[in-house]
């Protein structure tokens, strides 16, 4: 095994990448196409076997283990966010620099367009007549939603979304086990149940695929624009969400942990100075005793 | 980012709560929200689809994970009661103060009103015509059974649960990991798959709402004062199931730890008797030693 | 809380048994009777509403996380094993004595009896006509077995069973953080799919109830004694499983950690012998330092 | 209790396997035969019920946690693969020697045949007719897919699959808790929702199997010898798979992880040099000191 590790060795050397927010948008890319490909995938599978292979559970556990297994990937690189709604909060909170938020929603949506094209690949014979929609990779609304309820709907599902997320990962109200991270939001997910379009970078790389896939800007047009709203009442949703967060707990769990870690540091200095004192004290009495008894 | 940094601390210290039970009490209430929101927003969304959109299973699970995400987001802070049966024992056992249970019964219907609120909004258009049934938000009784039978269900399935929580948090019989209590709970919601009275604040704050939302007096006058039975069943449910799990497996892991407890105590004093006659000995034999080599 | 706290502390002192095998006794008896009362309430919930609250797959939920429920009540007191084959390989291997198995077994099928009857109860008005079918209660074969069909899949399900078990189980072979090990076997139960007679006393106990509650001796002889076949073909096969599963995996973990240990003391006490040895030689070094500085 | 233990610890002498490989084969073996016995006992159990007992997400369900309980009983010993596939790019890696491929790939593969054969033996009454398909037992290519179709429909699926356990079983890039990994890689498993033929060992044993158990050698050339397919189409994805995921994320952690232990090392060195030269500049002071006052 000797000549191999070495071999190994190498392709570490020369592959690795040392920017880090480079290998971090990698990251974002790996995980968001994997998220992709098994949510598409599972809903491809339905449309197309009409029904048999699935169902409305079905499709809600492949969403949601979907987001497991990509933050699963991604997570220890970049936090797995997949989704430029994660993202934003966590900078305007400060937790992430403002600099990653568009390199992420870039990579985001490169990795969903390069999953909603594999998926594309795969199936690609079975993708005429009836079959042919575009609502397998993209948001389109339901027939019976106008466009506000529609934004509403997204708004409110997603300002729910965060504050499950904000819940899970707030550095300081946060009883989850890191491992455990992946599966709880993969958890939230499957509950909220969620069209597709709660994950912008989800809703547009494939969107772009789409129109350049052959089904054309329509895509864009139809429903009156509809696609306007799967990126931006998300974002509405979380700036909601995290608000709501954080006046009726993130606040005053993040105001208590200062306060305790404050008194914390100020208890220590006191308590090294009275140890320092302390030892003083002892060394020149044992000094003293020393001397005392060796004279 | 130092501006914004600074900023962020600012919002800290100024919404910042510093009342301990009024911010559990807040806690309370955006977790029973979210409780309600999935919940409810699931049960409109099977019934406004015709049935499409979900199954028996599919709300179990909505009921089972909507427990976990409230319990997630506000665990921390006031233990994600979400339910005045889950305080009501707690004070009894004297593990919470009396004065919480009528705040915290307070917070949580408040906050499952606002939750029937927003699903109610959400969906404002589509509740019409047959559609236009308040059973979405609160408990009726299943036309097989009768007042009686509903009382005896609800006491018997509320004791079950609470055996299966006090076993969770039972400081003294405990080998759930802290990070996973949500999700045992959780899945002990679904377990039951519960019919949504079980809750007395989940069932009273939508009641209210619906009340005012157009339903009317008749939510409480139906089927001959129901409303009482899944705010009075369940608390009897709670004493029983309690005194049940107590008797049979609470009071003896809670001795065995006691006894243990003043068993070590003692052990202790006596190790620390002996050490600090031990250490004399010694001190008394180096300081003999020395002087003795010294003379 | 002062008085309250004295109220509480007294009632354990009353009610604490130190008897363990008593006490073990009860906390098996309340979880079987837990595991009884949710998987039989899922069965009669689906028998009595003609199959519109249930399906196949909601009834292997409700049997696995049922006995998940029942462990975690029971579990930190007599291991929850709410099942008299579970006992029976674990006194086998000599992991427990002997003495458990028949009270083990009594109080299990104490505790399924009573579960049974609190499900009968609560639902005592439904059980007529076509509804008042014991096949809710114990188990009966299907109608495309033969006996000895039936007594093989019993035998080779329990195999399967109990193979698993012993692996989650095995002190020498466990990688299960002990807070999971109750959702793991409720798992198993999942996956297995299980008739109920795969728990010997979880069948008898309600056999006897409902023969005692309306159908007769028939409940025994009804299909050429079937009733024997779910009382010994799953401790046949718990033999035949426990054999696998030590021949091919067991006995080598057990036996290299036995080796390990071994090896682990011996290595121990040359330590122990090289320091105290070390010790000597240092004390007697410092002594003679000492000793000639100061002369 | 004596006795017995004397007894038991006898058998463990007798029968413990002191050659490493053959005990990990062994478990594999068993491994392998419980993922076999519970996947495709849940196939059987639908087809032979006509489709009653069991759907499509059961069959999702059952293979996921047959993967996590076969890993659960062999992880310890042998890591608990059961897929050549798994073991292949282990060993393209470095992290298992190659001599354990062939071993595996045959007692895999010995495993699944055991599995199919106890199955076939549970259900042997009932395979007669319409239900005396072979497809219960391996996989056949779905009737809309053409050979190409299928032969990407597995190396797409298995590069997914890899992707994600290299992910959770990655040293350098791992937060799953270990006693976790066995659930994580049973719900990737899950939500691929799998064909058979991801795993080549589980297709050809049972396959042989089917051979020899009255089906003939059609289930070799039967679809222009489609068999091949779910043979060699995994080991490609495979490959393929493993390289996104080192590309992506692999070599980046690895090799950072490399550079952290290197400067870990070094700055141990230094901090161990220069304690010593403390340490040395201490003991010479407090001589020194020592010497003064006695003197």
């Amino acid at each position: 095994m000797g000549k191999q590790k070495a071999l190994m060795d190498k392709l570490v050397r020369t592959f690795q990448i040392r920017h880090m927010l480079l290998r971090q948008a990698l990251a974002e890319c790996l995980g968001t196409l994997i998220l992709m490909m098994f949510s598409c995938g599972e809903v491809a599978q339905l449309v197309l076997s009409g029904g048999s292979h699935g169902m409305f559970l079905t499709i809600n556990f492949a969403f949601g283990f979907a987001a497991t297994l990509g933050i699963l990937v991604s997570g220890q690189v970049s936090g797995g966010h997949l989704n430029p709604t994660v993202t934003f909060p966590l900078c305007i909170l400060g937790r992430e620099p403002w600099r990653k938020f568009p390199v992420f929603f870039l990579f985001q949506t490169l990795g969903a367009f390069l999953g909603s094209g594999i998926i594309f690949g795969m199936y690609s014979g079975s993708f005429k007549g009836e079959n042919a929609t575009a609502g397998i990779f993209a948001t389109y609304p339901s027939k019976h939603l106008t466009l506000v309820n529609g934004f509403f709907d997204q708004m409110i599902g997603m300002a729910a979304l965060i504050m499950c997320i904000l819940a899970i990962v707030d550095p300081y109200n946060n009883p989850i086990h890191r491992g455990l991270e992946a599966f709880t939001v993969g958890f939230v997910v499957l509950v909220i149940g969620l069209s597709m379009g709660f994950n912008p970078a989800r809703d547009l790389g494939p969107r772009i695929f789409t129109a350049l896939a052959g089904w054309g800007s329509e895509v864009f047009t139809a429903y009156s624009y509809w696609f306007f709203v799967p990126i931006f009442a998300p974002f509405i949703g979380v700036v909601v969400g995290m608000t709501v967060y954080q006046l009726m707990v993130g606040y005053h769990v993040e105001g208590e942990a200062r306060e305790n870690r404050e008194e914390e540091e100020k208890e220590e200095q006191e308590e090294m100075l009275k140890m320092s004192k302390n030892n003083k004290t002892k060394t020149v009495f044992a000094y003293a005793a020393l001397l005392t008894k060796l004279q």
